[in-house]
């Protein structure tokens, strides 16, 4: 009886500390169901968890799956960045050039995915299924808030007394605003003009929507800076420029003058920010501020009612104004640039730009074959301190007397940028994008040091 | 002892009994937290919860809140469907007209709230960045297969040997289409033309956008059926016609007329499937398809290639494509439309339109002041019988002598439709929009029989 009640006894404390761990086990349990986000989670669960399948798909750090991705066997596959190639984006492809010719903004991808709980999104099937918002618009109020306050904290624009308009990346914008100026003209068709070297996109788009107010004539040096050329021209000025970077001022002046200031690169990542630019009509893109070109958003701040009707009108024709679902993303995004304390996003991105930029000033300084636009370090009010240059793009010049075809000779040096001729200027330039991922990046530097090294090499030898 | 004995056995009882419990407890725990897709949510739960949260704002049936909305107290706000108010929109508006005039297609919105599980879409904050798809085109792959795939279940249109051209919105390309056409002319400027009654939007698009290749010049009528006369000459055919419903042809033939074929209504939503169009130049637009208007999504299905890469070029130098996130939305919504035997929304869709027809048509025939259009009933080769009409508009008539300005009669009985005038027709004619949202019917409804009261009253005074 004893023994049995020893047995029965060392039976029940086992029972009871059975008991306490299962109890401890259930507030684990009730805490992680009740106690997390999860446990209301009903209809949205499921396209939850196939985002974060797919998002789980490893591509070894050179490529990423998309929910969109092309499907294979079951799944999405993964989409390589340049050189990588396999299943998983693991192989690395010999004698593969360095592909920095687009301006797509990947630098800024990491930013997205270490920010993953903010940025995420989730659409419910009936979101904005209208023409409309709620005030009958096609725009999002919450949206153009947000732009107020992101300008007014970068202190790149003033927003006061001006109107905006949405349009479906800046692109539309361009043209939308060159239509606008035009209508102002009557008699002759107004001449759309841009210093030299351009973004090549104004000529192509100008040449091929031209209606009879408008045409594209080129350098902005061919018009005379009177009152009466002036009356008939509407200038692109592009500040940073697209090349070379360099903060730019409109050309043609006086009271008639229009300028399109495309501030596309105005953000403290390429640029210092000397003071708020406070044109009668900018241009600004998602795409350059939080590397969103796939969403193809962008606005335009404008000081003149009638530009803005106008700029609205043609939005309204062309497109019946902006997806709502690139509203939504857009609002979405630069909410997260405005946490905190809004610095997070332009701490990390204009670091990334003037490391690249360090290193490839480093590079191409080894050899006198190449040399680099020069930008001059200014006081930053954003980050109130001097800062050295950090821009998009290299405007690279072959100096060699015998490299007159610059872009071929980068060619044979596996590197593909974009020619000089196409942004006006001549063949010796070639435009190198930096803001593509850290492998482009990677690609381009490795490629360019051969250059530089074979250089001087042959210089060695002359010697 | 014994009592102890006793009491201790009940005691252990007791807690056995427990342990149990608590060992089901962690199962059924364990099978929520893991058992479920739940278990492994984690940087996507909070955007989930914040959807989820916003779409549980109770708006009283009669409206709803969005992610997007306009925030007041922290939350965005219920967004009321005409007529009604206040904060959660359970306050009707006495006296309040009921607004038919847009196309929104709303009547849809309930379809979205049942799927809500399978149409949710959750968007990564690193969700394609890039200009451009995998495959270095600015178009979503699995999207152009859903959208072959879609066609050949419905059997509307023919995608065999058919290029496809995204756009924002069908708006959009139909400007593109109109230009890719016009290029063909390099002496004098295409005539655009449209038979009467017509969707407005062809004539204020094509006169504002007119280059020196084309412009809009009006009724088909006006135009010769000769070689001579088509070869410049650009024809709008939509089928079912916007505002009228009827399946249209082309009525300029011979080899060098050029049709631009709007098939935004050319689903057995609002018309019996007679057999697949077959055209040359075929749009589509998700707007009228799931009813998602505010995502811009249309399609281009494209015969001849050298017209499918003008149109290409110019959605490209006009938004660079398509937003990638309207691509990637109207995937989901498609893949949910393609889902089990791919008739869910069809029979939805087509049933709600039939009915609204139907009560229409049978207040309208209380009265010898208003006729509608007559739609004859065919074959519908998608479901297989004879269908009768389910048109997306009534094209109302008033046929009293005095009754000239036919929109604004139906203004003094309470109904803002669209005035016959916009639509190259007669002022007697009013389009009155049928596929907005429910409590838009009613109150069209309600208004309607109202004025048909009134003049059965009137009539017998007459008696």
């Amino acid at each position: 009886m004893g023994v049995k009640t020893d047995q029965s006894s060392k039976y029940n404390k086992f029972a009871y500390t059975c008991l306490v761990c299962s109890v401890f086990v259930n507030i684990y349990f009730s805490y992680n169901l009740f106690g997390s986000k999860n446990w209301s989670l009903s209809w949205s669960t499921s396209a939850a968890a196939e985002a974060e399948a797919v998002a789980s798909i490893s591509c070894s750090g050179h490529g990423r799956a998309y929910l969109d991705g092309v499907v294979v066997d079951g799944k999405p596959i993964c989409e390589c960045n340049t050189c990588y190639d396999g299943p998983d984006c693991s192989t690395y492809i010999p004698d593969c050039p360095a592909d920095v010719n687009s301006g797509d903004p990947l630098f800024l991808e990491p930013f997205w995915m270490q920010n993953a709980v903010s940025s995420a999104l989730l659409v419910a099937g009936w979101h904005r299924m209208s023409y409309s918002f709620g005030d009958y618009t096609f725009t999002s109020q919450e949206l153009e808030k947000s732009i107020r306050k992101l300008h007014s904290i970068v202190g790149n624009a003033v927003t006061e007394g001006r109107y905006i308009v949405f349009g479906t990346g800046s692109t539309q914008l361009l043209n939308a605003a060159v239509h606008a100026f035009s209508l102002d003209n009557s008699s002759t068709p107004s001449k759309v003009v841009v210093s030299v070297p351009f973004y090549p996109a104004y000529e192509f788009q100008t040449e091929f929507f031209a209606t009879e107010d408008y045409k594209f004539y080129g350098d902005t040096s061919l018009c005379k800076n009177n009152s009466e050329d002036t009356m008939n021209v509407i200038e692109f000025v592009t500040s940073p420029n697209n090349p070379d970077g360099q903060l730019k001022k409109a050309v043609l002046n006086g009271p008639s003058a229009k300028a399109i200031h495309d501030h596309a690169y105005n953000w403290p990542h390429f640029t210092a920010i000397p003071s708020p630019s406070d044109e009668d009509l900018m241009i600004f893109t998602l795409s350059k501020l939080t590397g969103h070109a796939g969403v193809r958003f962008g606005w335009a701040l404008i000081k003149d009612k009638d530009i803005y009707e106008r700029m609205a009108t043609y939005t309204n024709d062309n497109t019946f104004g902006v997806s709502r679902d690139s509203q939504l993303r857009a609002l979405k995004l630069i909410k997260v640039v405005l946490e905190g304390d809004g610095r997070s996003i332009f701490k990390y991105a204009s670091e990334t730009m003037r490391n690249r930029w360090e290193s490839l000033s480093q590079t191409v300084s080894l050899s006198t074959r190449f040399t680099l636009q020069e930008i001059a370090p200014r006081f930053c009010t954003f980050f109130q301190n001097v800062r050295g240059p950090s821009p998009a793009y290299a405007w690279l010049k072959c100096e060699r007397e015998e490299d007159e075809l610059c872009y071929q000779v980068l060619e044979a040096g596996g590197i593909l940028g974009r020619d000089g001729t196409l942004f006006g200027a001549g063949s010796r330039y070639v435009r190198l994008s930096l803001i593509k991922t850290q492998d482009d990046f990677d690609q381009l530097l490795q490629h360019l040091n051969k250059l530089v090294l074979q250089d001087a090499g042959s210089t060695k030898g002359d010697i």
